[in-house]
């Protein structure tokens, strides 16, 4: 897969061209989404004879299996104020801790695979994580549409949140789009829901 | 229905001691809410023998006839920003643009009846609406806990989305949770869906 569309907010641009932390964690998401490819290939072929004939699982697994294996990423990374204070809300997907000299960087990132109110929800949930200062940049994926057409009914997509981008913009926040390399009609569809899934365990958060 | 949790941001709180409008806003929307009465008294009476027995869709019904025959607020208001420049996004629930001498304030609000990922979409619209000044003030109105126990499954209240009221703390927004004035086990249940609501047209927006 590729990064197709990206909304980049002012304090994001800045973060990336002056803080090597947050340019180290753009890189490993950049690198994961690439390593979305099909079986035996290098780059990724949705078969596109059938309108969301595919289930959008096995992309998201594939994204979450390279940040997890290779740069050590946390998964389920409760925020301290829904989990503390609130005491209700469910945890971020995928978090990491970026470290240099006496630097830290938090960053959040969900791989949205629900429906468009399910989107303006993890949208928030990060936008929480900014305003209560436990992550320092947000980061948001989707499919663009054109891609969402063969993926799991309902499944939202970048275009169809973009009208919302503007609530975000003052804060350090980025939404990616990403896209298939090829559309084609002889590679098998991806399965729905955990269908063929092998089990893995995760790297879930296990600090406070 | 009364006022019983109520979120009011330092610039919606300012808003209502200095600007006449905002005042006269609030008023109008608060005794919509104490409009909402069962037939034949002063006051709700909700049957809570039944976990989700009764529909929303009656509560909110009262609630729009007051605001839009008494209060002359209009319905599904298209905001320009997502209609003319994005060209996607439903409008907002209810709107009225209240002036006085060469002042206008312009409200949106919603009536929150969806699942609280429905929720959130709902206050990201009046936020955009906010961000590109087509509303001064954005009102959110849902269930309290207590008794959306007793209404459609899943519908979200109050207490479920609070933890995301701080991320619209910057803008003049009000989120108000309402609830019955009684709990009984003799007043007949909320029909639900569109059942038993009789036809009416609404005072929809038709002006650009």
């Amino acid at each position: 897969m590729f990064i197709a569309k990206e909304y980049i907010t002012p304090s994001a641009q800045y973060l990336l061209n002056n803080n090597p932390l947050a340019k180290q964690a753009y890189t490993e998401v950049f690198e994961s989404i690439k390593s979305i490819v099909t079986d035996q290939h290098s780059e990724f072929y949705i078969n596109n004879t059938e309108k969301n004939g595919n289930g959008v699982v096995p992309i998201k697994e594939k994204c979450y299996i390279k940040l997890e294996n290779d740069f050590l990423w946390f998964r389920e990374k409760p925020l301290a104020y829904l989990k503390k204070e609130m005491k209700k809300g469910g945890p971020i997907d995928v978090y990491k801790e970026f470290f240099k000299d006496d630097q830290q960087l938090n960053v959040g990132l969900e791989f949205e695979t629900g429906n468009i109110s399910s989107a303006h929800r993890s949208m928030n949930k990060l936008a929480v994580g900014l305003k209560r200062k436990e992550i320092q940049l947000a980061i948001l994926m989707m499919p663009i549409k054109q891609l969402s057409f063969y993926l799991t009914d309902r499944v939202s997509n970048y275009e169809e949140l973009e009208p919302y981008f503007c609530i975000v913009e003052d804060n350090p926040y980025i939404i990616i789009g990403f896209d298939a390399e090829h559309y084609c009609d002889n590679v098998p569809f991806l399965p729905k829901g955990k269908d063929g899934m092998s089990h893995r365990s995760t790297r879930k958060w296990n600090k406070s």
